[in-house]
């Protein structure tokens, strides 16, 4: 049905209650296809990375049960998504638990898929490793610049003696693989205590722009956004969120808190700063239901998503009309 | 499709894990249309109707969810039901959180249609007063005996002075609108303090076949069923189960706990019970899930309608060959 | 006893330990009569209008346990209600889990006799709609003025296909009743997708000051505070709190949170701010302990409702005072 | 009032929601003198006397908030109680929690005066040290026997170097101090690893009737009643419930779990069983609300009470009566 | 210190509170080098072969942390197990949660050092695909009789296309490895829906003794004991305990629940029926913590580990003592 | 082993995973003997002087087990605590949980050991009492400031008629008995709603610089660390940290929360920002498990204890290093 599914919208919570129907990113129908979407929401259901709590396998789920209390347009921007792109769930990558290397192929291979159809991704991890297939599923071509919210810089080599696929390794790998521009990656939040002193050494030296939580607060939010925009300029650029970039209060469902974070609205404020970039695909990961049975987490982690999704909209409409002007930001 | 889809089949857990995918019940297909399937599992997010503790309007989504660790063939009756009979999910019921007689006229109608499309209803609830709906739905023409589990006779008769459809009613109403032959209904498990002593009387004088859960263990399992298949005989059967039945310790997550039920290994042996019965439905109430966020109630609720749908699958397949003979009970 | 008990006090924690004895608001005696109070601390345990997740009906009960770890003097005003007011917990307004109607009458007809008593009332609920009926008992003569903390507007217009007696239209229906004066209203923390962008429409159009949570943040609490007062003015007003207008994570247990709020330490302050207005009443909201069970956000519910009865209190001292100068503010 | 006083009754379910008003015992009304009852319903929120994880302190009012579940007719003897005695809520006995021996103080002055009012106490702890003030209250002129449910004896001498009172150690000095005969105390589901092999030597010395779980288990519920009949006679007996008896899965929040107990079902017929015996008093203690915030092991418990409170209330109406005849066992 | 270590003892909790101290399984003191003791109590902590719920990797430390509830001396039995052979804490064996590989290849290593050392492991998991390294350490020579205590057979072949290793496959690998005697191999409790009619034919090609939950019930537990000591017979043996085989009502902290299975009083009768046979070892596998923050999981399994410990510590006296008569059956 | 324990170096979490391993604080090994030791990390598990919900004692085994998510390296400082001092967990100070007095002779004799040896004391509580016994075994000779986060000042008198020492009282008491210096106290994050106008009036006369929330929001960090500096000046100087300072969002785990407090962040930027003074020893006080069983609040306790730390393990250093520099202040 290409005509009515054209636009894709969500059940409203003034007709059927938001508790009721199956649980599906945003309320959105269910796809098989990503050629019948603009934007696939996609779930990566898999933490076979983490090399400590684990739990993130199980994020995908509550993150679809917390987001039915999303509704239909953005209340600062008066983005309203659903008119703007063809945005549907199209399920969940296939994933091996018993395997990393598994894991790995199938979900680069289903991101492929969706990126050959010109489909923009944004994905519900799942914990951190899962951005390595995603951005090798769309950045085999061109380099990306990303802006990574995190507590940690991910960009450790090796686990466990020479185990170089963790959840602490997939930003190193991305840019030894040539996926990620260094110079084009800004990293938002890091802190917590170190294994050694040289932890940092080689993202300096790769030139990553490492914003700590120490200099996040220093500089204010606004001052942040303008550097981020700085770092990744014009080109086309990922989003990646992990939710352990926020404190702990507001994202207990994780595997590896750092206390010492920023909070939830401060985070709506930097995606919304992100306004009118080259935005291609993104991610939320690292919601661990285990450890936040309340669903906290996810429902932060799901409304991080309608924030990004929000700009993929806006991006994927701009990109349809040809003089379009660029957008403004707020 | 009506070729493949003649018999959907769920997603194997060994292909993709149990906790990926969107949740469907038994993780079958969704359906909209009632006439692709013999039997229709649907939930009913409603508890309008409770007086006490709420939060069943929960239990679909979170027994949808609990439902993906079934497989697909029963340990020990060998009942395969995917092959027996075209099973799916139907999605929930409309309902209406600010209206109990809007809740039910939208309740019935939905079974309605399911019911002329002579499909047969497997419900997840929702609190015990959506069992009146389904049963004005597929009990207009005829009686029906009823199998009812639960620790409460739901046959009181009017709240707070004078109010007629709460969780505590739907039996009476039932048999007051001749829905249900009470001298084919049997309740098994009926416990807990009474308002006063004449709150069996009603019952008592209906005819109805109440067994206390002292009388449960005095008897025996064994000779519960018995009593039970003795009571509904070879009618037309519906099975309703009231997950505060079983002792709280296995269903903690419900809105009227009353201590000392039976267990869950004992209510699969009831259910195991029925077989051969006609049987034209049944649902599974009162799972509450905010007084059980872990999920174990859920996770028994569903058990029990996988245990209620491999029955009832033989039966329609029993339905479908003119000639069969009944299946022996084991 | 009108002699001892004039001037009601809450047993000490110093003598008995505060989780000790029966659980009434801030340890207060009981009354039946409101004639012997001035202020009077009321539950209304009723969640009848809420379209989302319920349990707001559970609220008045943990919000009077969790007041036990209140004391008696405030900490920055110094106010000690206890001197200024005859101060009692009077019970829970009567409900009717199964009827919206009959709720509201019994509640209204609670209030009224209240109201009549010349008792100002500080009601812990139950969801938002039970602000209606409130209203409508002590505002029929005279247009109040409110304000109101929140994440929502709850000026929407009618639900599942025309009820209009929800958690999401109190203040529509008190306006279209002529029982606020819309603007005198003034509601703070606004946020959350919407529904359409027509949403705010009949808000505005009204003349309602509507700060949302971007202008809180850019305005800062002191010149929110300063538009609040400026707003509402020197008549008689009404302040209703939903606990959803603070962060989730400072009220979790709430049925519908929006990240990004209010910090409970501002919502003091604001609070605080409104001294010397000419308040009339007030309520806490929405506390919603099975989303909750460790009772965080029943504290904060309840410390808040603190900070509101010394305001009251000193109000109630200052009527009292033929020529009682105006206290200062802060 | 002592005319409509005379038979207290609690607040329907059918009129109020059980959720709703102020939660004391049973939703009866409170008291300040026990000479207006037969029966009082005391808390003791002390667990000084604690060894191991505290909470018992917070007993009494999660007891309080889940017996408002309960309704008025016992639904298998068919007692009124409220017909039978006056009953009611006479608050909770005072506790230090600073120091052991001025709480066993203020704790027997409680129960002293209660007992020279002649009323029949029935408490709520608090951890077993407790029951130790209240014997001494009501058995200082005639030694009591004991039907005494537990997993652990409690007659260990001392802890921690020679300190004589903790909950480990009440019936060791009840006996010591000649307020139980040790010849008519049983104790029930005794079970748990020892200290010693002569941890039980003193007990069996004593004559004390210990009947482990194992031999619970070998003669069967019937049997065991018979023997706690026999054991105890026909002289004035105390019942005290310890809920670590039961098997944890019934009773979590308690300090001490011991796996493999009886279930609350059994318990509750073992109370059952005692119809007709000389019952001069009871307590249910060790339910501790922070190792169970879902309130089960305070809903167990306070059934437990309920089906005390049954027997009781027919032994207080026997007592009255001067030619009665004693009630037969069901 | 080989003397004075000769028979580390616990802590006791009459000297140290149960709370307080590093928690090291049964408060026994530390070791590094397993030839100091003669049953090695060891953590598994890795749960990478799970195809489900992940979190068995915390097992360990939570299996520790209630571990310290228990005491010294056997309360049925009268077995002192301290006093009959030198028992410590090993601490945990290495594992790798980013390779499947390496962690079997790391805690093969560790359990063959142990059992070069003549030390008998019991071990605590960790997931059940830990069992198939301790065999192959300790079963090289000989191969073992195995009681099963489980819901699953654990003798699938492969997942997820192909993969050999899992918590589902450990039996079947050891089979073909030449470790297990499938014919003194009893599987007791085994349940839940199957995937396919076939699930069990190798199992039962094998010669492998099957005991449903269904048979286990019709038996009852003398009768299963006496089955699974007939089964094992004299040869060496060695007990595997998943705490899934056990209904999740005793055991919520799980990755696979079946409801439906034996209680822990149950488990610990059937463990104490093991008396007397040639025990060479044994686990309790599949507690997971995040699934059951309360730890009653992880003191149900740590009570199992006590209860096999005693057999063990029976077991290494009688072997050191040349002419000892077998220890009796109780 | 003096030579290769002189560092005592942590379980690195690139080799052994962190939630493998017996959980001793920061992962450090286990001393007996104090001399051995610089820093000697304790737990004191002990909250007999809680006077409100009790469960401190349960806080040293949860800080433990959370502090294996601690690394080497202070990300902010570069101060690498391993390398600058002998620094070990020496188990947990002996408690009586049925006796203050004895309590309080034995915690003091424990740390009077530890300070005979020259070791420097951080300690894990336990409820605040045992700031006391701390201070009498290291402040004999001198007395010391204090740098005290707190929301209660801690400095009440009695309670209970008479009793002198609880969790309210220990500042009052060490200043009583000449252990600090009243004029080189600071307490920081006062608030919470007082007994009587008078509860400060102590304090503010005996010199305490009590610096309110309020006063500490109009400040601002910066300005608190340089007045709390001011105060206790270049002598020694002691730092207790009560997490019921932090807002209860940050530490919900804990007995009196006080709502409108610090940020777990705020409070790193403090403990920074006591850099290069005459730190003595510290603790951190009031974590309460049961009250947060996510272990959150436990995380931030042992965080700020890893905070602390460095700031003790660099004036060790400095200690030793005869002409050393004054370290700047970041």
């Amino acid at each position: 049905m290409p005509g009515p599914r054209r636009f894709p919208a969500p059940q409203s919570g003034l007709v059927v209650p938001r508790f009721g129907g199956v649980a599906t990113f945003m309320r959105l129908p269910l796809f098989d296809d990503p050629a019948e979407l603009d934007i696939a929401l996609v779930g990566v259901p898999w933490d076979g990375g983490t090399t400590n709590r684990p739990g993130a396998r199980h994020g995908p789920r509550q993150m679809r049960d917390m987001s039915t209390l999303m509704r239909r347009v953005h209340h600062v921007s008066g983005i309203a998504p659903y008119t703007l792109a063809r945005i549907g769930d199209l399920g969940d990558a296939p994933v091996n638990p018993a395997s990393i290397d598994d894991s790995l192929a199938r979900i680069e291979a289903f991101f492929a898929r969706l990126h050959r159809a010109g489909t923009v991704p944004l994905a519900a991890g799942g914990d951190h490793l899962v951005t390595l297939p995603i951005l090798r599923a769309i950045a085999r071509r061109r380099k990306l610049g990303v802006v990574h919210f995190d507590a940690h810089s991910d960009t450790w080599d090796t686990y466990f003696g020479g185990h170089k696929y963790t959840h602490g390794t997939p930003f190193r790998r991305a840019i030894e693989e040539g996926l990620i521009d260094p110079r084009r990656l800004v990293q938002i939040g890091i802190r917590g205590s170190l294994y050694s002193r040289n932890d940092m050494t080689w993202a300096h030296d790769q030139g990553i722009r490492v914003i700590t939580i120490e200099e996040y607060f220093a500089l204010g939010v606004e001052r942040v956004i303008a550097e981020a925009r700085r770092v990744v300029g014009d080109g086309p650029t990922y989003v990646s969120f992990d939710v352990d970039g926020l404190d702990p209060v507001f994202a207990p469902g994780t595997g590896t808190p750092e206390i010492g974070g920023y909070s939830s609205h401060e985070a709506q404020r930097m995606i919304r700063g992100l306004r009118g970039l080259d935005l291609v695909g993104g991610d939320v990961v690292e919601v661990s239901p285990p450890f936040d049975t309340s669903g906290g987490t996810a429902l932060t982690g799901v409304t991080l998503m309608w924030e990004l999704m929000c700009q993929l909209a806006e991006r994927v409409a701009a990109r349809r009309r040809p003089a379009r002007r660029k957008p403004r930001r707020r």
